[in-house]
């Protein structure tokens, strides 16, 4: 196969198994090529990549090594999608009866949800995740999106037991902001003891939700090793009830009466 | 730019927006090379896309012309991987008290989610579809799957409504097979008048649940022009109430006494 062959054939190879390691000699035997040139055409990739800002290759030496393509996002890239849904977001349109946000269309839209996916994922490469935990159901499609370029599963807590799941752990939990107690069940075939998992969800408040996903996954010896959210309300009266996670955009001062919002960046650029 | 260093920007870019029209100025001035040139790195792309099994690039001539990528799936690929999804679900150990399947982890995989999602993109290429239409829970992954590829966005039915959905339309209907009234709401502002939609779902047993979308979609005056269901159960004694939709498997005979079942290919290859 020729140079520009391989290089459309490789590259959209690399790009549909993000986080793989990937040995030369397999692309050396798929594309009929010399080692020296897939070296080669590597590094062409490469710093195409770096510079369009979607990641880099890293190359594992060695018996057993390879390359690995590693999603990313630029910060040029990073900080313009950002400041862009900070300003969809702050359309007072979007106001709802108590305060609540209109945000259906936005996680609707499965660019968006890519991006979003493509900035939790840079964030999250080097810490050897294992699967993506969400709740359903606005959670969901940012949970794959991330999953997608981590290259790993999604595992979805729900509200109710189905049949569907076969047998379920459950838990009970206080919500953060309505003090009621609420219920969470997770399928038992979902996940092996021991796994380093990330939280995924579009919204967080107090942080009850995200709270009671973590002592869910305690039952499972899960490691939470990441929570990524879409957006965190300001919440000065109440004591937030987790703090380590990364949030995108941060929503303050819904004024429900003069149709009013502010919307900020979150704590991923810090 | 170089013809390689393009090969691999240009690749990376047709991917990330497959069935938009990108006009060969716009590669032009973004990679500062003459229109011949670009010329040939299309069919470049074109002939490597082909021989991948991922789709096609479509020209479109005149002053509002330039290129399209159509994501497809070579019969080649969707033969061998609807085969392995059907050794997959074929497992005994999948079987659930009452007759049901597991399937959470094939739907928690992304690898496996994305490539039904193309399957179902390179059949539907081509009927002008406006959204994607699914119901929560486990159809999600699957309708942003298909999405992602035929770049629309996604509208999600619930069964409950919630705050943050705003104004909702809902209707009552009849679960094909349990015979229950059920409800179903969809956000007011998910649709415009005259849409075409295509309903996507992760089963279908009588066809119910998919009935039940078709009334609420016509409250919204949209046109479903295309149903996508990943499962189909085998149903002998009941009369289906949809019959215009497009199935990967077939599920038959699951024996939950003897531990059997048999998965065979759905009507997507006829």
């Amino acid at each position: 196969m020729k140079r520009s062959d391989r290089l459309v054939a490789m590259t959209n190879y690399l790009i549909e198994h993000p986080m793989e390691l990937i040995s030369l000699p397999f692309f050396s035997e798929t594309y009929g090529a010399a080692k020296s040139s897939i070296s080669e055409d590597l590094a062409i990739m490469n710093r195409i990549f770096q510079a369009d800002g979607i990641g880099y290759l890293a190359s594992i030496s060695g018996a057993a090594g390879g390359v690995k393509y590693i999603p990313a996002m630029s910060s040029e890239h990073s900080n313009q999608f950002i400041e862009k849904l900070c300003n969809d977001l702050a359309d007072p349109t979007r106001i709802l009866p108590g305060g609540y946000l209109f945000m259906s269309d936005i996680l609707g839209n499965p660019n968006i949800v890519r991006n979003i996916g493509r900035l939790f994922a840079s964030k999250f490469a080097n810490l050897e995740i294992d699967s993506i935990v969400t709740v359903a159901t606005k959670g969901i499609p940012l949970a794959y999106a991330v999953a997608s370029f981590l290259n790993v599963p999604v595992v979805i807590v729900r509200r109710d037991p189905k049949v569907t799941e076969g047998s379920t752990m459950s838990i009970n939990y206080v919500s953060g902001s309505s003090k009621k107690i609420q219920t969470m069940v997770l399928s038992k075939r979902s996940l092996q003891p021991g796994e380093n998992v990330c939280i995924v969800d579009d919204f967080m408040k107090a942080g009850g939700t995200i709270n009671g996903m973590k002592s869910l996954l305690q039952e499972f010896n899960a490691n939470v090793r990441a929570i990524g959210v879409l957006a965190e309300a300001e919440d000065e009266e109440e004591d937030r009830v987790v703090d380590d996670y990364v949030s995108l955009v941060q929503i303050k001062n819904v004024d429900d009466n003069n149709k009013q919002i502010e919307v900020t960046k979150g704590n991923y650029f810090y």
